[in-house]
């Protein structure tokens, strides 16, 4: 318990720095392309593609038309849709992978990520910086390891990125609801039944 | 970006107030369990099944014998194996159908909910009850309603349990670590390359 | 490579025989109901899960709204939807759960299975019924078991009945085709790209 | 259902004509390295993914220790482990990647493909030919869509490779059996009760 605790300690410090940190024009932009698309396709890989999963859900429940991309019925991306990616180190190849083919495409991109200046982030429209100590920061620089020490083994690999994204994701969510005017009623009866 | 913030506000205060509400014993006896567990199943339906996900991942990465109900390589569930049920309302079917099997197979079964006296929480050997506004407490309290009044749009149904979830069950993960004496770099080892 | 050759072989007679065993009244009606679906929603477990998903990639191709539940961004049923449910002993409690509250909604239901007096079946606007030494057969009746002898081993569980529902499902797919006028290029135009 | 019908006789003409071209030092190559492979991992995108999941289900109710690349608890890949890659056309990106990354590791892989001088092919230890129309010879060759003129709207794009993979690969899992000795009891007993 007294792990547990210490860590949701750091989950939760992480997470006021971070919300002090958001960047006003970075969001009003993002939501606004979000409000505006004709079709919202997200992508991301290992855990970041579970939190833009439950992003998607919510964009479903609001009545956006939203697709998954790697699920069954998710088709081929247009320019006049919207790609989400989220990847902590900006590195991931599934979602740098998509993100080419939508610029090819000249689909508009939105990138989360804590590394403005990675492969991913330098193929984006929008960009939303959230930090993180990413799988990246801990393998790539031996100075960081040393001063972030003992979170090691509390938050290890993307575990901060993750949880920020969830957290900064179902804000976006609020912001979306109040803008689009739905009630949670409306939200509650796209919920699926099954 | 003003509502934004403020889900962003509501959300962190209550992870705040939720981290304070954990109790010792049931945490103390989820991770035994988890330690002790043959093999370990996570079940969830929707976006807590996505959060279930997300620590399934991490116990791979800490070279747990894990799997997810309803993924392609799921054997059958034995009586040593250890069952962990996510729901909010602990009145999800897919979780409760699980947890009714696993029960007459002898499985070991934690519950993490917010409603220790649901169906899903009567099955249980171990419950961690986690605070939040879910689904059933807005359909079914008008009281409740008014209470939470202008959250209502705010973090619509689950969001605040399964933000809630995630970062228990990250926190979680950081006690595994510790009790296991695992370093970051195995952890990494283990992480999927593609 | 005997082995191999042999099963091929059992496999494919049992193809023949089935694929004279279909009903004209049966198909007939199945894909008129799919034609005038508003959404069409599938449903199985396991590896009959996996072939109704295949289905529905196609259905996608060929511009038909469909969804496969369980998946991140399939919505509530509702009374105008169709739900195709495919079981061969049309008694896989997901499949069943599912088509009980598609009945409850007033959604129409297609069941395929090998089982016309199953649950799964009895709750059916449309029955296809599909030859397969299902898992029940061979649980059940040990006379059959000795009938189908040597089989055993070779096609086990399940396997006739999903290979001749995904032979079965991508035939009806050539009669949508054709009647919806669609050509390969349209398909191919909708194929992920990602 | 004369469409449906006349489908129906175009794949099971098609497999018959598979069957017969198979060739026997490839598949028992094959079979030897799965019962050889300490881990034994499947890739695939799109129909071919869900295929060649149906193929991992059972080779985890024969107890071989399975995993499909995209799943929740796939762990890294190492050298000792076995890639079965599934593409018709041998060019879909994300098998591709996943070869690569195994060539690098230094893993086995085997390709099963209708186009044995594809990359994907080009990478393989061991390559299983099944013949099939792929998206690609309709889109590439003017002539072939000449020839096969009226099939080109009755199994659209990957299918006839597709339905081909799954009676083989379920051919394999027979071999499987009689060289593991298993009964099917103890296959169903591995099958998911969930």
């Amino acid at each position: 318990m007294r792990e547990t605790q210490r860590a949701l300690s750091e989950i939760l410090e992480h997470l006021q720095v971070s919300s002090k940190k958001l960047r006003s024009e970075q969001v009003d932009g993002f939501i606004d392309a979000l409000l505006g698309a004709k079709r919202v396709f997200v992508v991301g890989a290992g855990r970041s593609g579970l939190v833009v999963r439950a992003f998607a859900m919510r964009l479903m429940h609001l009545g956006i038309d939203v697709h998954v991309i790697g699920e069954t019925i998710t088709p081929a991306l247009r320019d006049d849709d919207f790609l989400v990616a989220l990847s902590g180190s900006g590195k991931t190849s599934f979602a740098v992978s998509a993100a080419k083919i939508a610029k090819r495409i000249g689909t508009k991109i939105a990138v989360i990520t804590s590394y403005p200046r990675s492969t991913l982030a330098k193929l984006a429209d929008h960009i939303i910086t959230l930090p993180g100590r990413t799988k990246i920061a801990a393998m790539e620089s031996y100075l960081d390891r040393q001063i972030v020490g003992e979170y090691e083994s509390l938050a290890p690999m993307g575990t901060l990125f993750e949880v920020t994204a969830l957290v900064f994701l179902d804000s976006v969510v609020a912001s979306l609801i109040v803008k689009l005017g739905r009630k949670e009623e409306e939200l509650r009866a796209r919920h699926a039944t099954i």
